[in-house]
C-alpha cells in the first residue's frame, strides 16, 4: 500500500488515505463501508501491527474495481502532507553512510579515517517535519551554507530492542523519502542537532509504502535535483550500513518505538561536497526522488529579517 | 508548587499531584472538590499555561490548613514517577557549560580552544527517561565508561520561537534535576545521542518546581554522590550559558514547546575528569541534588549478557 496523510481542503482535518492509480481512498471511510474498524491516523494505523496491513491489501484487491460511494477522491483534488505529520517519537539520522560518498571524500582526505566502523547517530525534532511542497524555510542571521540530503526512511512498525540483524527488517512498517536539510555552519562542537534540527529541515514524504511492496530496500535508485539540475544520483545499494544493521544497532542500545523513522544517510553530491561548493537559497526548489516511493518537491523560502551576509 | 507524577500502588494510574509537606494532593480530585477543571497529567497541566499554576497556587493557600477528604495522601504511601514520565517532544541537553568545567579542563589542555562560544546542543530520546528509584542500566556488552552528569533541568511551559533573552525565563514553566547519564565509550564519530540515549539514561525528578517559586535559577547548589561519596558539588551560577542564554539560543532555529525539557549541562567532577577515571558499576547508587528541588536516588543494575570486559 502507497499511504498518505491527506487534506480534502485547507480547512479539512488530516486523513489517512492510500493512493491507488489516480485515486486517494480514506482508510476509515473504506473501512466503515467494508465492515472493519481502521484509523483516520497513520501512527494508530501502524499501532495497529503488520497484520493491519494484509488484511487491508486483501480487500483493496476485491474492491479496487469497484469502490464503494464516497471512499475515493481525485488526488489531484487533495493536498498530500507529510505521512507522518507530527512525529511523537524519534527521527534518527545517519551520518557518512554511503561508501560512494566516503569515497569520494577519500580522493582528497584520508580514506580509512573517514570510513565509519559503527554508524554515526544523530537526531532530528520533531518539529522538523514538514510536508510535499511545504517551503524549507531559509533564515540568512542563521545560515548561509543551507544543504541538501536525499534520503531513504525507514519507518519502525514494530517496538524493538536488541534485535538481530536477520530479523530486523521485519520491524519496518514501510519506507518513504527524506530530505535531511543541514545548515553546515551551524554545526557546533561537532554535534549536529543545531544544524540539522531546525524548523523545516526535514520535508517527508509524499508517502509511506509498506514493507510488503519494498521487498530489498537496498537495490533502490534514489537521487535529487536543484532547479531542474540533477545534484544526487546513487542507489540504496551503495549503503555503508544498511537498513537491517542499523535497526540492529540503533536498538541495541535505544528502543526504537512504532512511528520512529530512520533517515539512513545521503549519496554523494551535496553541496557541500562539490567544488566550488552550492548552497541553497530563496527561491530555489528541490526534487528528490526514491524509486518505488515518488518524488517529493519542496522549496526554499527566505525567512528572518536580518540582511544576506553574503552569497557563496 | 512542587509538581510531581504520582502512583497510588503499582497497579494504579500514574496522576498529577502536588507535594505540601507531607502530602500529595492530588491535583484533579482537588479540582473537582473546589469547582475546578484540572487534569490528571503534567502535560496537560502545562498546557493549560501559566495561569493555571497561579489559580491553583492561590486555592491551595486557601485549603491547606483544612483539605478536603480525600484529595491528599501521605507522601510516603505513593510511588514518584518521572515528572513528565514519557516526554512527547524533545529533552535537549547542553554540552560543556561550566566554566569550573572547562577551567578544570584546561588545566591539562587547551584552555580557550575548550570554552565553547556558542551551546553546545544535544538531544535524548524520550524512551532515556526514569523515575526517582528506577534502575540505570548497565549493559556490560556496551559500555564499560558509564558516567554520572547532575544536572538542573528547565521544563518549557509555552511555545518558544526566535525569543530574546531579556523574555527567555518567562516561558519557563518550572525547574527539576536530571541525571544525563553517558556512556563515554559509546560517543560515535562525535555524536553524543548513543552515548548518552540509551533507555534508563535520563533519571529525572523527583518534583517540578514551578517557576513563580524560582526567581533565580543560578544561585542554586547542585551536586551529586555515588554509594554515598561525594562526587560532584557546585553551583548553577558557574553555568557558561545561563538558562536565558539556552532558552533565546536553542528557539533561534529550533520551536521549543510546551514539555519540552533542557538538561543545562553538568560542573565538574564527572567520572571520567577524575585521575584516575572512575565508572559506575551495577550495585552502585547515584544521589543527585538541586537546591530547592530535592534529591533524586537511582541504582545501577546490570543488563545483557555477555561478560565484563574488564573493570577500570
Amino acid at each position: 500500500m502507497r499511504l498518505v496523510t491527506y487534506r480534502e481542503n485547507t480547512l479539512a482535518a488530516a486523513r489517512l488515505g492510500a493512493i491507488v492509480d489516480d485515486l486517494v481512498v480514506d482508510l476509515e471511510k473504506f473501512g466503515i463501508e467494508v465492515g472493519i474498524d481502521l484509523p483516520s491516523d497513520m501512527l494508530d494505523f501502524i499501532d495497529l501491527g503488520p497484520n493491519a496491513v494484509a488484511v487491508t491489501s486483501q480487500l483493496f484487491i476485491k474492491y479496487e474495481q469497484n469502490w464503494p460511494v464516497n471512499v475515493v477522491l481525485p488526488l489531484s483534488n487533495v493536498t498530500l502532507l507529510a505521512p507522518i505529520p507530527r512525529p511523537k517519537k524519534n527521527i534518527f539520522g545517519i551520518g557518512l553512510n554511503y561508501v560512494e560518498h566516503v569515497a569520494e571524500s577519500s580522493k582528497s582526505l584520508d580514506t580509512s579515517a573517514a570510513l565509519p566502523t559503527e554508524p554515526v547517530i544523530f537526531s532530528k525534532p520533531p518539529t522538523t517535519v514538514i510536508g510535499p511542497g511545504d517551503a524549507v524555510e531559509h533564515n540568512e542571521a542563521i545560515t548561509q551554507q543551507l544543504d541538501w540530503e536525499v534520503e531513504l526512511a525507514a519507518i519502525i512498525g514494530t517496538r524493538a530492542k536488541a534485535v538481530s540483524k536477520e530479523d530486523a527488517l521485519s520491524y519496518v512498517f514501510g519506507y518513504s523519502i527524506m530530505i535531511d536539510m543541514s545548515a553546515r555552519d551551524c554545526r557546533r562542537a561537532g554535534q549536529w542537532i543545531y544544524s540539522k534540527g531546525q524548523d523545516t529541515f526535514a520535508p517527508f514524504g509524499p508517502c509511506i509504502v509498506t514493507a510488503d511492496e519494498i521487498s530489498d530496500p537496498h537495490v533502490l535508485n534514489l537521487g535529487l535535483k536543484v532547479n531542474g539540475v540533477s545534484k544526487q544520483e546513487s542507489n540504496t545499494q551503495h549503503m555503508l550500513f544498511k537498513v537491517d544493521t542499523l535497526i540492529a544497532d540503533i536498538s541495541s542500545g535505544m528502543t526504537l518505538e512504532p512511528g520512529d523513522i530512520i533517515a539512513t544517510g545521503t549519496p554523494e553530491g551535496v553541496g557541500a561536497g562539490r567544488n566550488p561548493q552550492e548552497w541553497l537559497w530563496p527561491g530555489d526548489v528541490i526534487e528528490a526522488y526514491v524509486e518505488s516511493i515518488g518524488e517529493l518537491r519542496n522549496p526554499v523560502v527566505a525567512v528572518g529579517k536580518e540582511p544576506r551576509r553574503g552569497r557563496v
